[in-house]
């Protein structure tokens, strides 16, 4: 079947998504099963490669084989193109292997022409129907095909309705969408310089060939790249006779899905609207009506939509989005799919599942994104500061969450305020995908139109974003920029807070708290903590990290950065005065008053923590950081220390560095200035000591960062046992402790073997193994990387997920290296690849113990290292 | 004989080193040979590391041992200690595999106390030498076992002389010395609490413990690692019945070289002093004669010396270095080693020797220190002018040669200075890329910060120009015009001296010696040529360099930095205009301007190398580099742009990077720009294309800095083929080229098999790879580096030698993957380490096919080429 591009639904399955397309196979899976849907046929996603790789141009043997299905169509409905009776109408839809949802084309009611409109106003009765598809439909061929501005043919609308005196499409006659008609064909005949196309053979073939089209339009690019869609998959194209859903009163067109898509109850959830198209739905012109509604307006269909949808859930074994269309109180199934659902739902429809038997444990685990657990754990406003909140408007709590920001109208502005670090609200009369980078951009999305499955709706809750949709209180105006809502005037640049889980928006800025998570959520995460093998800690600074992190289920602390401390206000001026010493005299005495505020550091942390592991690293930033700028600063400073300024700035100077992450930091600051560690060790073993006394058992673990070379760790790590030593013996006691190092510097992971021998565990930095693997700052990369992946240079950033060709290469050479010195050595990593799926996923297959992570991605990196497990056994 | 430390000098011989160290070893080899040796015994090596092991006391089997070979040595010499009569005199000297001349200690006389020396007057029939050697005694075992001060010895001389009103000691009679005896005792009760022992056992015992404990004094300590000599090795200790030169007329002693170590001429070159001990000629208190004046003085005895010398010789097969003590008429050998010579006596001797027959060429090669071939190829300071010399400071001794010249701060100045013919110094905090016109005309430079790979090393490396670094010890005002060393202040127009090779500043102008290449200089390369393996080129930027490179040998042009190319006068305009441009149109017209000059440099590079191969790196620096950064040459700039002052401050602030190092350079700006590598493909190219109407076939080898990746490779690649392809098409004509990559990141070493299927050639660029597989900044570790050698942490600067165990195994990893992937893959190495010798040896091992290094060092990396073929085939 080598040369078979097309493939009638009769002959395909859900299991042929990858030639189909998800729309495609689904459609034929329906009909297989034997659910009311309308016949056509799919155009495959290798035909799409085909079009591309030929120079966009549809070869004969295509055009001859979807031919060969239009007659057997022809024939199996009994109509014909051009025909005066009971012509054939079609609509033409892309349908990729990923769902991309409006983001490529649809053109509807293809292959009305001058006959055939007399043929459907004949079959339906309907003259006035037949005449406003036939506007309709060129006006999306138009667009659609020829690229033709929707606004030439809106605007004549906008003229007609006016002339008539009328406010409403539908109160135009059928004699006035005749003239309009007219009007649109000449219309698209001065813009193309061609009479509008009659025969439907030409208007498939053009609508075809834009289907493909639009797998690269800009819109389409900017998504796949959002979602992770290669580019080189292509679109199917599925074209299928027409049904109608505003054939009049016992017509109509929903969507539903088969559970609650924002809670996860077991109930149809939808909305539909009667004598309407499925694009009035989606575009949310008209407020549509709960799908509960059909049961007392049309009872039978409603038990049968039911029925479909029960088979449909229990085929696929998972949430269903469909699309119906009852014609003539005739229902019929347009598409089904996976339902996007909330996390909060996707975890309550999991759990469920498996309680009803339907999918295992793991099938559920592996159904879960672990990055949408993130909203989950999204703060949402609090109670009370909520009460004195004033209330400007509510709609459709369309995406939860809570968010504050500026109001900006366009999503240029929002990712230009991004640039500037605002936090912005993207407000939109309703959203397109054209907004995408803005509403990425944006902490959330309030739109004045549209419903729960809106453009705005379903994005938004594709992202984890907090979006409150169709708020008809509200008045957009994005020329004026200005949001009217009663007396009330937002001005751009004003700020609002949205809560996207119950619809209200707000005046001003609202504070915020984190949220509580449902039985089903600990059910879940108790499976997935049965499943996983790596260790999940968290990197975390202060006791309040801390307790976040028990709360969110980390098992320890893999990363407690010591120099987080040192910012604090009641610090930074020791901190200062220890760095710009010119004596160790002077430099012991700063840091004499540091370390009763360290130890309390510590003591609190390791409350915090009970016995779960801790993981302390020693000072990192190179001493300058920590420096003033300022001019007050500096004076300040400089009369603390009985400098003039000069000299304080000579001294300052002095520190800089050309490259400072090369420069003099980490445990090279120990080999030059050893009391800096020692004071910092000494707080370590001291807290521990004392929070003995209240029956903790502490076994600290001292992280040295930095290491190149095995001969650092040991000048190091003697400089420190002899401190601990030193404490033991104030003490008069001892406790156990570990000492270990990062790897985050190549050579220190090619020569593990050696530093093994001298350290109890390793925590792989990759934020700078990255770094200095690549030769990659940090800083200063942003500005060509992105360029690289735009370029297809780089899939990702290696920041974002890590590169296994290479960093992954240096990290399995240091597990191999070290686990040769030292057989049970300890290995985590707490780089911020920690908290990242696909890279945990990575850290368990070469064997590392445990992650750490920041604790609101705790949850996230216990999932990631269960299915990393799943995945694992299941070869996938 | 595991627990034998004690050898007699008949049981040893000279391949006992390790065990006698160089001294025992070589008097047991002269014993042997039938030389007259004062006859003695050696404690081992083995003794002092277990004296070191055992908390520094000597255990009672030594002491056995000792006295086994004393009561020996009293037998065969028929003397006893504390004899009246005929008493037996020892040396105590210390004696380590490697020599450390006058680093650790040495007794003489031991033996004497008030008994012996009436003995030793009695034998000698010279009571004045008796006292006198007693007093000495006192003085040196009381310095040398018990740390007293020498001071509180001198001081009673003088006090003695002054009573005496005499001037010299030998004015003094043996009753002044008898009384001087006494009062010397009297001193050393004072400062031990007992009395001088007089048992001539417990002397020794003290003095070898003496001996052994000067292995760890300061100066040995300083001595080992400045010379990489291991802390573990321990000394022997060489017992020696004395003989002595101070018996009257017909004694005396000297030093001998069996040739002339400054020349090499095959005659003995020596000083000897008429009854003396050796101590007074290593002192210089009295001036020594000729070694030649003894064969008028006595005939004889310098027949017979002279035959020692030669037998000495041809058994050592290498100019020995002999100290020599006639005893009334009786001569005896005190010491040989091989001599230590200059460069030049070096190789005229290792020729001389072949050509003698007594040594293979092989072996004269091994012989010759591939470094001090340095001091060959520059002029060097005058020995005795720098005598009188002041010192101002020391600094690294970053590029060799000798320079003298007019204190200038600022590259301009220099300029300007050399226009009116003035020779100059540049001294600098820190030399910059905008330094490079500056440098070239200065006659040195001197910086005070920066260490030896620090941009003014490098680059004054590569010119062949002297330079002394990170001179810390003098602080550098280029706003006032001033350098402040101490109490000194210099400033602009005066003179200073500085020593490349030593890291010498000298105040004032020195006299100045140029060095001349001997015919044995080339008999010696055509030797090392014949040998070698490696191929070795130059680092080589303009015409100049690389004229200068074939003078020394080089093979071809190992790397081209076609970035410096782009500081000269004539182009930085249109350079900084290039990067600053904000269109692709702007930066192609500046380009436009840019080709003519590139194409005409490849051309004169090409036509200097003949058809050598050329190695051509693409831009390499991140492009603020080139940008101006003071306010007269920003608005310069401004006005040929079209921009108002703040406008392009912008622009540069924009450009400027927290990590330079590792930001935006490289084939990354290829990426972002690539119509700058095509300008730059297209002047390689063209040149080509032109210079074959001249008869050169040029094969361009045009390399790609800082891959990563090897998709950066593919992309870069592409847009230079293309425009190959363009230039190939409009000269209707094509050439042969290849395109190859640096590997210097770290990433590319280990993802080498994937871009070797990209690329002809790998060139290591270890100066970066050590940056980044160590994490340190060039520019910044410095400060941080010298303590770690201080400290031990490292042997040496990995950016002086390369680290074989982490940037070494890089390279082996990238030497590896990329031969599996494309076996015949061209490999070198253009870093810094491409001209120092154990990293020249490193890169034989690994079999790379060529070293490339800056001029000056070719004929260095030529022999360090041949020396790793016969130490491979030696296993040495």
């Amino acid at each position: 079947m080598k040369n078979k591009y097309v493939y009638s639904f009769h002959e395909g399955s859900k299991e042929m998504k990858a030639l189909l397309g998800g729309k495609g196979a689904n459609l034929a899976e329906m009909t297989n099963i034997g659910l009311p849907v309308p016949p056509g046929f799919t155009i495959t996603t290798k035909a799409c490669t085909r079009f591309y790789k030929e120079g966009q141009i549809l070869w004969q043997e295509l055009l001859d084989e979807v031919n060969i299905h239009l007659k057997e169509l022809e024939q199996s409905l009994g109509k014909t193109f051009s025909n005066e009776e009971n012509p054939l109408l079609l609509s033409v839809r892309s349908g990729s292997v990923y769902s991309m949802p409006g983001m490529m084309d649809t053109i509807l009611n293809l292959g009305l022409n001058d006959i055939s409109v007399e043929g459907l106003a004949k079959s339906t009765g309907n003259q006035r129907f037949a005449y406003d598809s036939y506007r309709r439909f060129i006006q999306m061929f138009a667009d659609v095909a020829m690229g033709i501005p929707k606004i030439r043919f809106e605007s004549l609308l906008e003229d007609k309705k006016e002339e008539k005196g009328v406010a409403l499409d539908t109160e135009l006659t059928a004699e006035d969408l005749k003239i309009l008609v007219e009007e649109y064909k000449k219309v698209y005949y001065e813009e193309e310089g061609e009479p509008f196309p009659q025969e439907p053979i030409e208007q498939l073939k053009l609508s075809i060939k834009a289907v493909f089209e639009s797998w690269n339009n800009p819109r389409a690019i900017v998504y796949r790249k959002l979602n992770d869609i290669p580019d080189d998959l292509g679109t199917a194209v599925n074209v299928q006779s027409m049904v109608f859903g505003n054939m009049g009163d016992m017509s109509g067109t929903g969507v539903a899905f088969t559970r609650n898509p924002a809670s996860g109850e077991n109930k149809i959830f939808g909305e539909f609207l009667i004598n309407a198209q499925g694009e009035d739905v989606v575009a949310g012109v008209r407020t549509p009506r709960s799908i509960s509604e059909l049961k007392d307006l049309m009872p039978e269909i409603y038990e049968e939509f039911v029925a479909s949808a029960n088979k449909l859930e229990k085929h696929y074994k998972d949430m269903q989005d469909i699309e119906f269309t009852i014609e003539k109180g005739k229902l019929y199934l347009l598409q089904t799919r996976t339902g996007k659902r909330t996390i909060h739902a996707a975890i309550n429809i999991a759990v469920d599942l498996v309680e009803e038997g339907l999918i295992s444990k793991e099938e559920a685990l592996l159904r879960i994104d672990p990055n949408q657990l993130d909203q989950l754990l999204h703060p949402t406003f609090e109670e009370k500061s909520l009460k004195s909140a004033k209330i400007i408007a509510k709609g459709l709590p369309a995406s939860p969450g809570a968010a504050s920001g500026k109001v900006y109208f366009h999503a240029s502005d929002i990712v230009e305020a991004k640039e500037r670090e605002e936090k912005t609200i993207l407000v939109r009369q309703e959203t397109s995908p054209e907004d995408i980078e803005g509403m990425v951009a944006a902490e959330g999305i309030l739109t004045a139109r549209g419903g729960m499955t809106s453009h705005a709706a379903v994005v938004a809750r594709g992202m984890g974003k907090c979006c409150v949709a169709g708020c008809s209180e509200i008045r957009v105006d994005d020329e004026m920029k200005v949001i009217k809502a009663g007396e009330l005037t937002i001005n751009e640049g004003d700020y609002i807070s949205i809560d996207g889980g119950s619809g209200m928006v707000y005046l001003g800025q609202v504070k915020k708290e984190q949220p509580e998570l449902s039985g089903n959520f600990e059910k879940f995460m108790d499976w997935v903590d049965d499943i996983r093998i790596l260790k999940v800690r968290a990197n975390a600074d202060t006791p309040r990290d801390a307790k976040q992190a028990v709360i969110f289920g980390a098992e320890g602390i893999g990363l407690c950065r010591t120099e987080h401390m040192f910012f604090a206000d009641d610090r930074i001026p020791a901190v200062r005065r220890m760095i710009v010493s010119n004596s160790v005299e002077l430099r012991q005495r700063a840091l004499d008053e540091l370390l009763p505020m360290q130890r309390k550091d510590f003591f609190e942390i390791y409350k915090a923590m009970g016995e779960r592991p801790v993981t302390i690293r020693l000072l990192d930033p190179p001493l300058h950081e920590f420096l003033p700028s300022k001019v007050e600063d500096i004076n300040k400073l400089a009369d603390s220390m009985n400098l003039d300024y000069e000299e304080l700035k000579d001294i300052i100077r002095e520190l800089s560095e050309v490259n400072p992450m090369l420069g003099h930091r980490g445990c090279r600051i120990a080999i030059t200035f050893p009391e800096i560690y020692r004071m910092q060790v000494r707080a370590i073993i001291e807290a521990a000591l004392d929070i003995r006394k209240e029956g903790l058992n502490i076994v600290p673990e001292i992280m040295i960062p930095l290491i190149g070379d095995v001969n650092e760790l040991k000048y190091v790590k003697n400089e420190i046992i002899e401190e601990i030593e030193l404490v033991f013996m104030e003490y008069n006691d001892s406790i156990e402790y570990f000492i270990g190092t990062m790897i985050e510097v190549p050579r220190a992971a090619i020569t593990a073997d050696e530093i093994a021998k001298e350290a109890d565990f390793f925590s792989f930095g990759t934020n700078d193994l990255t770094q200095m693997g690549f030769g990659y700052s940090r800083d200063d990369s942003g500005k060509f990387l992105n360029e690289y992946v735009e370029k297809e240079i780089f899939k990702k950033s290696p920041f974002e997920v890590i590169d296994r060709a290479g960093v992954g290469k240096l990290m399995e050479m240091a597990v191999d290296l070290g686990r040769k010195s030292k057989k049970d050595i300890h290995l985590g990593i707490c780089g911020e690849h920690g908290g990242e799926p696909s890279s945990i996923e990575f850290c368990h297959d070469i064997g590392l113990d445990y992650v750490s992570c920041s604790p609101y991605r705790v949850p996230i990196a216990r999932l990631a290292a269960a299915q990393a497990v799943l995945k694992e056994k299941l070869n996938i």
